[in-house]
């Protein structure tokens, strides 16, 4: 097997470069490198004829840093190896057979940094945060949205009916959730139907713009019908659920419409969990931001009901939106110029009520969108309500005004504050 | 929140079961059961206004079975919870949210069974493992094939001759590597020709029918796109990166093209590795059925490089090929129903040599297909001795006579079990 380990290599401008925390399986950690190097590109568990030198000198990797202490190992990867464009490649190499071999115990990659070819090879958001807050109208504040609930069970014009209470009440956005596609007594059409009507009268009561997200979660060119039937009734948005459906299709989707994007991470956690074996979120969300989802989950800065420690979603946030990224160690990211692609705005959704928004803008800031499930719906006196109440909390916020002392004139976010704390 | 537990509660033709490995988060069993069978389905963690209790009652789960000493749940949901036909749709429910959920801090999805309206919703495999044998006119033994080493890095005719000496030595496949798709120094179409030009030269020299499995992993216009173009030059085959590729993806190739598709799961170990979270190989397998690939890497039985007990890949390989599969409870597997849905043939591969070959078949039976990589390419003698000696360890084998005996007359063999053991 060869070795790949060369700790004097320094990174050039045409390598991907990889973080992984990995414990070696009863070999030496030296070892273990090679194993993990190797099988990610060039190697394989022995030496084979048809491998030459040439090959072996043009496209081998470097192990270039090693950490024992925290099991924390770089490795440059000539860009060669990759093909430019193709997401479900480039992962096939650095996040494929590796996490099945015998040769280690766990393994997790932590982040990936891409090169300007690769990065430019991926088209990136097509609307952004600015062309997302155009479209919107809204400058300076977090923009605020539900999702309906109950997650499946209304007909299509309960649901319809819930987005306007929710809208009419203040909200900005109205999303589908991650499970709700063509239900038998849900189905897409008639729900995208009556949905959007109601959100053309939304507006025109309000003045304001309204958003509705519509979940095209599906094969591909259901995706891509569902996507039409949506644009032909004048709604700019869709959502899918980008790791149930996949790299692929979500490559598709970008390439062949002309939507805002909004990208539902459901099953992350199985990846992203575990903080010794799978794929960071970090890594999952830059993906994402090459291929050019407009907007992620990225999660609540642990103020709701999904976990992932604020540091954490404050780094992936950072990097969402910056031109240039640097390495923040703690956090295992790696630094990145971005290379013109779009900065993606962060979603926070999970568990949130109006009482968490002080706490969320402290730490996610203004330029997010925050989303709010039984958060909204669960206010005792209905969705409307509860819409004026998420309202009422953020402009109490951006006043700098205590929630306590703003629920005294407003009775909405007062009744939140009794029964969520 | 509501109660999901019913003890009582036997699951119906309707049902779709699923069987979870929990470990509550500072919470009662109980509590966390009802986290995870909400938030699969129809709840939150709050009670909503928009909540009727006629939509309780027709959608509501039941948690029926809950094993406290080992953790695991068995969770009965309606189909009418689930968009028959979209597998990212029902993923996004079983195997979505929860994972990342502060209820729990570890989960696994271990089985699915399906109900027949949803397994009928899928085309399962165009040709299956009938289809397959009767491709390649080999009735009884395994078919015995190769990847392509180094995984990158030879040009389009060097892949093409050795592929050529792969299939001139004996094997019935050659399959590219997982990260191998169109590269700068090794283009798609230029490799497809090239190769598919040699496979006809072998099929000629050696009147047996030759089997390329072309890399069609990319976004899914590319892939449709390659994959036509393996058809106009008489390739039957393709294969993709499952999991990197995504459920959106590979439900379009199922659908689109008409070749035999050949399923890699590189990245599956960041699902499957950890026996306390993420996903079971064994779920990755059932909805690869049902979506309809040909043939599916299911692992070594314990013999190669990659990590799977024997019992848990015998398992998965009697479910990939039976009409009507029982529960196996020492590996979590649920009883299914196949209703028509063709088997799928297993594909062993990762780190395999001639020497293995008695294990293998002692394990995993003759009706595979056995994928050697560097134990072909790391013969002393080159690709072409490798293939002969694969041959020969399975004539061997199959004649009942011990690899030591045969080696003595069969010299290609002698020399890979002298470097393997």
């Amino acid at each position: 097997m060869l070795d790949y380990i060369d700790l004097r290599y320094k990174p050039g401008k045409n390598d991907v470069v990889t973080e992984y925390y990995m414990e070696p399986n009863r070999i030496s950690f030296e070892k273990a490198c090679n194993h993990v190097a190797g099988e990610s590109s060039i190697g394989t568990w022995t030496a084979v004829h048809t491998m030459n030198p040439s090959i072996a000198k043009k496209l081998r990797p470097s192990v270039f840093d090693i950490n024992k202490k925290t099991k924390e190992i770089k490795i440059a990867y000539p860009k060669e190896l990759f093909e430019a464009g193709n997401m479900p490649e480039i992962l096939s190499s650095i996040a494929g057979n590796i996490f099945g071999m015998k040769a280690v115990n766990n393994l997790r990659l932590q982040d990936i940094s891409f090169p300007k070819s690769i990065v430019k090879s991926f088209k990136g958001p097509r609307y952004g945060v600015k062309g997302i807050r155009k479209l919107l109208k809204v400058k300076n504040r977090p923009l605020v949205g539900t999702i309906v609930k109950p997650k499946v069970g209304l007909n299509e014009k309960q649901h319809a009916k819930t987005a306007y209470e929710a809208w009419v009440g203040g909200l900005d956005v109205v999303k589908d959730d991650e499970n709700l596609s063509s239900m038998k007594f849900n189905k897409f059409n008639k729900r995208i139907k009556e949905t959007l009507k109601l959100r053309d009268k939304a507006e025109k009561e309000t003045g304001e713009k309204k958003i509705y997200m519509a979940n095209i979660t599906a094969e591909t060119f259901e995706m891509l019908k569902r996507a039409e039937y949506v644009r032909s009734l004048g709604g700019e948005y869709i959502m899918l659920d980008i790791l149930t459906c996949g790299w692929s299709g979500l490559q598709t989707v970008r390439d062949k419409i002309t939507h805002v994007i909004h990208a539902h991470r459901a099953m992350h956690g199985a990846l992203t969990r575990n903080p010794k074996h799978g794929i960071s979120m970090m890594t999952i969300a830059k993906c994402s931001r090459l291929i050019g989802v407009d907007q992620l989950h990225i999660g609540t800065a642990h103020v709701g009901k999904m976990e992932g420690s604020a540091g954490e979603v404050q780094d992936i946030e950072e990097k969402m939106h910056q031109k240039k990224s640097k390495q923040n160690t703690p956090f295992h990211s790696l630094s990145q110029d971005w290379y013109g692609i779009k900065p993606v705005l962060s979603v926070a959704s999970g568990g949130l009520h109006p009482g968490m928004i002080p706490t969320l803008i402290d730490r996610m800031g203004t330029n997010i969108v925050a989303q709010f499930g039984g958060g909204c719906h669960g206010h005792p006196d209905g969705t409307r309500a509860g819409a004026i109440a998420i309202r009422q909390a953020v402009d109490a916020k951006l006043s700098g005004i205590s929630q306590k002392e703003y629920a005294k004139t407003h009775p909405e976010l007062a009744k939140t504050l009794k029964i969520w704390h």
